[in-house]
């Protein structure tokens, strides 16, 4: 049976490349990089050279890398960390309705610690309102958390100008880049950010590899406390294998960046209009021009999106109604939520997320086993039956 | 040439077996555990057995198990979580005074938040004073926090006793068992324990896994906020290779256990033994009787720890003099000093720690390669060259 993994938001595969690097570091140089013998060695310079690698993709200094076990530990370390470390000027945090659950909840637990947050809406595409955002900083705020891209419906924020914006008042600003990092160019030179985290399984590299980019002068409590690893801001024993990876992974991305966003690109817009042609009562969600080359992300009306994800899977397609780390709790994403799309028509929500592995084949796969399969949910689905009830009565 | 990795508290090479079961998980099965679809099957079935195989190591309910990315991040969560669990009821917690740097830190930054901690001593052997511990135990005391067994030192300690003081008052009790899990049986019912740590590094497994025990019906406030992961606990994605690498080592571990420890006290003995036979002015540090089965440490006077380990590693034998985590920054360990063990005294410190694959020609390495090391240090030792004068002198 043919199938297509179109849920590279979830995690991408490692790349063949990729795990030939890691390898050697997972059988022979097991020594820790912190040892002074020579078995540490080899792990020590490996995990260099992957700084340098992951720094190089994003334009930043490699001593500025934090490597970190997850996107949503490097969110944490930076919302706790980034607002502990100026806590002595204020306790306000403005963060955007539509981040992440490691940014909104990391905030959340600061309030139950004294913090405050503010959350800026964003529009019918996912753009934060920049007005509001300008609007919301106060005196005492102290860190601005806004992302780059959003994996769940693919929108780019414009962070040139927030960055602008959420800096003028001396807060310091975070992006988180998790979905943005390895397939965008992104230039922390550029954006104007302090903070941004990336995490390596966006990307071609493994599980259990990220990173937190902090701008050299910007200061940080640590959220793992412990021995001299990373410069002193996060302890505990370095995994070698998967910063081996996640270099590997970063020298990859950048190299055929400008080829695969083209690639990928093409490949989204043909799986967008068919879609958006075969499917009836489907819509397009995020923004139309500014999104990832990899999202292709709708709500399909009438319909139950976990019903849906079961039966491509059936189809051989795998996809996702948001971000993996709800969907076994389905509820109404926070995301379609905050860019006004009612609750009825959220629960229809579908995720195609591309990769670099991704071809022509799995697009049409997708394209050929969706249709039929919303045909048949709709059939059964009493909330069509109402609609079609209405259209009629409406004759 | 002859090499000996005696530095397992570094951590261990990765056993071939356990590789074998990762690789599946590093190739085909990428899927995320939290995934709806099929992709996802696999790898959250493998982790649900590794986490059994876990708890099966320590005698705890699978439920009772939260994957971390190290045994850092297993002790920042339990220091942090469990004090911000309890912050209602008191601010004080206690410590001994020579626990490792993530808790010891943790504690630290805790206390500029507004918490107190109390550090209970040890005596020469590094056991923690009993009646020190009963007379710290305060009415606002939240949490108290206790190695099992020490990895610079090999003491362990009388756990059980520990608990009950800390217990009698209400107070949360914690153990940081990295050092003893895999390599000592641990059973969390018999301990008494609420909480404990644990690292699949220390026995045969990969780094980047870890874990913390919690028993069932502790809060716990997460340390890592984020998705619907580890029951709500932990977010981030799953490291699903790490993860079924340690399970599978936990099954290891378990296995030989006893074997294990036979075949490795019995090593350690001899070259405790021939350590301290064949060198002159060598002193065995921690508890000579209750020790880790693979632990060897000694200071060797007049002597600095790095210039031996330097010349160990020339000679093809790795040891440390310490904690990696602190390795390259020499200062005097704090759990030497703890023992009163004079600065002079400890900046000679000498570590072996052996690991499940370690044999005996790994220990005659070790003892061929180092008196004549420290014969040629003591040469060019103007401390040894005072104390000789002395010697004549007092004649």
């Amino acid at each position: 049976m043919k199938r297509a993994y179109l849920d590279n938001v979830a995690g991408t595969p490692i790349s063949p490349a990729v795990l030939d690097t890691m390898l050697p570091f997972l059988k022979d140089f097991y020594g820790n990089p912190q040892s002074m013998h020579s078995w540490g060695d080899e792990p020590r310079e490996a995990t260099e050279v992957a700084r340098g690698k992951v720094a190089a993709l994003i334009g930043a200094y490699p001593d500025e890398i934090i490597f970190t076990s997850s996107g949503t530990e490097a969110n944490n370390f930076a919302i706790k960390g980034l607002a502990r470390a100026k806590e002595s000027q204020g306790r306000h945090i403005i963060l955007s309705a539509i981040e992440h659950f490691s940014v909104l909840n990391a905030a959340k637990t600061l309030e139950k610690q004294g913090f405050e947050f503010t959350l800026i809406p964003v529009d019918k595409y996912g753009v934060v309102d920049l007005q509001k955002l300008a609007q919301s900083i106060r005196k005492d705020t102290i860190l601005v958390s806004i992302m780059l891209a959003n994996a769940e419906v693919g929108t780019i924020q414009p962070i040139g100008e927030i960055a602008k914006i959420a800096k003028k008042s001396g807060a310091v600003f975070h992006t988180d880049a998790v979905a943005a990092v390895g397939n965008l160019p992104v230039d922390v030179a550029k954006l104007g950010a302090d903070a941004l985290s990336l995490a390596a399984n966006q990307f071609g590299g493994p599980k259990g590899a990220a990173a937190l980019w902090i701008k050299k002068g910007v200061r940080i409590i640590p959220l793992l406390d412990g021995g001299v690893q990373e410069g002193g801001r996060r302890g505990g024993t370095e995994d070698v294998p998967a910063i081996v990876g996640m270099g590997k992974a970063a020298e990859l991305a950048a190299a055929d960046m400008d080829q695969r966003i083209a690639r990928l690109s093409t490949l989204r817009d043909k799986l967008i209009h068919g879609v958006l042609s075969q499917v009836k009562h489907s819509i397009l969600t995020g923004n139309p021009a500014k999104r990832l080359p990899g999202n292709a992300s709708f709500c399909i009306e009438f319909i139950e999106g976990e019903g849906m994800l079961m039966l491509l899977d059936n189809g051989g397609v795998a996809a996702s109604s948001g971000s993996a780390c709800t969907s076994k709790a389905l509820k109404s994403s926070h995301v379609l939520t905050a860019m006004g799309i009612p609750a009825e028509i959220a629960q229809g929500s579908l995720l195609f997320t591309l990769g670099g592995q991704n071809t022509e084949e799995d697009i049409n796969l997708a394209l050929e086993t969706l249709p039929p399969i919303v045909d048949r949910l709709r059939q059964m689905s009493p909330l069509y039956s109402k609609f079609l009830k209405g259209q009629k009565g409406g004759r």
